[in-house]
């Protein structure tokens, strides 16, 4: 089947309390898109932040590291100004997900407390206002080790599996598959930027034509210690 | 914008020596594609190894180890019968690429040689027969670090730039951003693989509504060892 990635324009500068579902919904409507049962909508975690006022100020360079240390539940690596570090949701990124980029001079974004459950609020009003039957994914941008340039990942979904599991299922030569475990919501995250652009603050796209439906969460994604051999 | 991405049917059994443009452009042809300037055309590297002969015979386990060690320029971790390893090109990945999914029982298939040169052949081939000005992503199935489940990614790229570098633009807030150098080529591989569906055998896809041109190389994204902190 063919998939399509619409973007959503018109979402205004969000601020903290402001009701995100209601601006999605005003934004798809000036888009001209509107949600189809199994449509996935994905949503840059700048503006879920914003709107759950997760955001502090950060009188210069040490606060903002103060700030960083503070959201660490355990730092791998320090370079320099850059630290990589565990969230207390399990995840691993750059400064413990807090960021100064989108957000105004003085200010730096956190990640949501609880992005799954973002994720599952935001679906829950979408569906409650649209009547179509949704996913949604929460979204952050990530670098990588060994490979260079950063891609959209999953940190909050709801709605969706986290991962599809093909182990034991016959590959095109009746092969057993022996790990082909799909991170398909992160697949999803990559592919709705696309069609977001960085500069452009797009902060909403929805993904359509997948045929999904499940109950994951972005912490599912999380690698064990005990099979992490890189940490 | 938005983006598109139609899955390419009909690709038979691809066996070494065989003309993959061909087999594409046929492919294409019957599922009611035809190429568009700018469109991006992503292949898994499966056929196009097995079109270049990229095939051994590996009789058992032991044999496959051989097989992957001797592909691996070095070896990062082993875990039992896992070896993360860098692979001539500079990829790390499991098994230095060497996998015995999707191909006849007792064989293994390898990586391309040189896999940016292999997406560039093919892009030639494919612009020549149909007069579109296209661009072409090799890509593999890679597990990561930290994140359970594998995404598809780039390892060969011809008509892209294989990254966006945002940095130096004003972000929407007019503040420079400071890091936001975008995997594009990720991020088109990850799309592209959501039409793809691992057990259906669609080995290549069709990515329209991008707006990009460059000349790009998969090894652009290999982290140099003195950036990179997870060695």
């Amino acid at each position: 089947m063919s998939i399509e990635i619409h973007p959503v324009h018109g979402i205004p500068e969000v601020e903290p309390g402001d009701d995100l579902a209601m601006l999605i919904i005003a934004g798809l409507a000036s888009s001209g898109v509107s949600l189809l049962d199994r449509d996935v909508v994905v949503v840059t975690h700048k503006v879920v932040s914003k709107a759950e006022g997760r955001i502090e100020p950060v009188a210069d360079d040490r606060a903002y590291r103060e700030l960083a240390e503070r959201e660490a539940r355990s730092i791998l690596r320090r370079r320099g100004d850059l630290m990589i570090a565990q969230t207390a949701h399990g995840f691993i990124c750059a400064n413990a997900g807090v960021d100064r980029s989108n957000v105004a001079d003085g200010y730096a974004i956190l990640l949501p407390i609880d992005s799954d459950r973002s994720a599952h609020r935001l679906r829950m009003q979408l569906q409650q206002a649209t009547g179509a039957e949704i996913a949604v994914i929460v979204t952050d941008t990530f670098g990588r080790p060994w490979r260079r340039g950063l891609v959209d990942v999953a940190i909050g979904v709801s709605g969706l599996p986290a991962t599809i599991d093909l182990r034991g299922q016959p590959d095109a030569h009746g092969r057993t598959m022996n790990v082909t475990e799909i991170a398909i919501v992160d697949e999803i995250a990559a592919a709705a930027d696309l069609a977001m652009g960085k500069a452009d603050a797009i902060p909403v796209a929805v993904v359509r034509g997948l045929d999904l439906t499940g109950e994951g969460r972005a912490t599912d994604l999380v690698r064990p210690p005990e099979e992490d051999m890189f940490r």
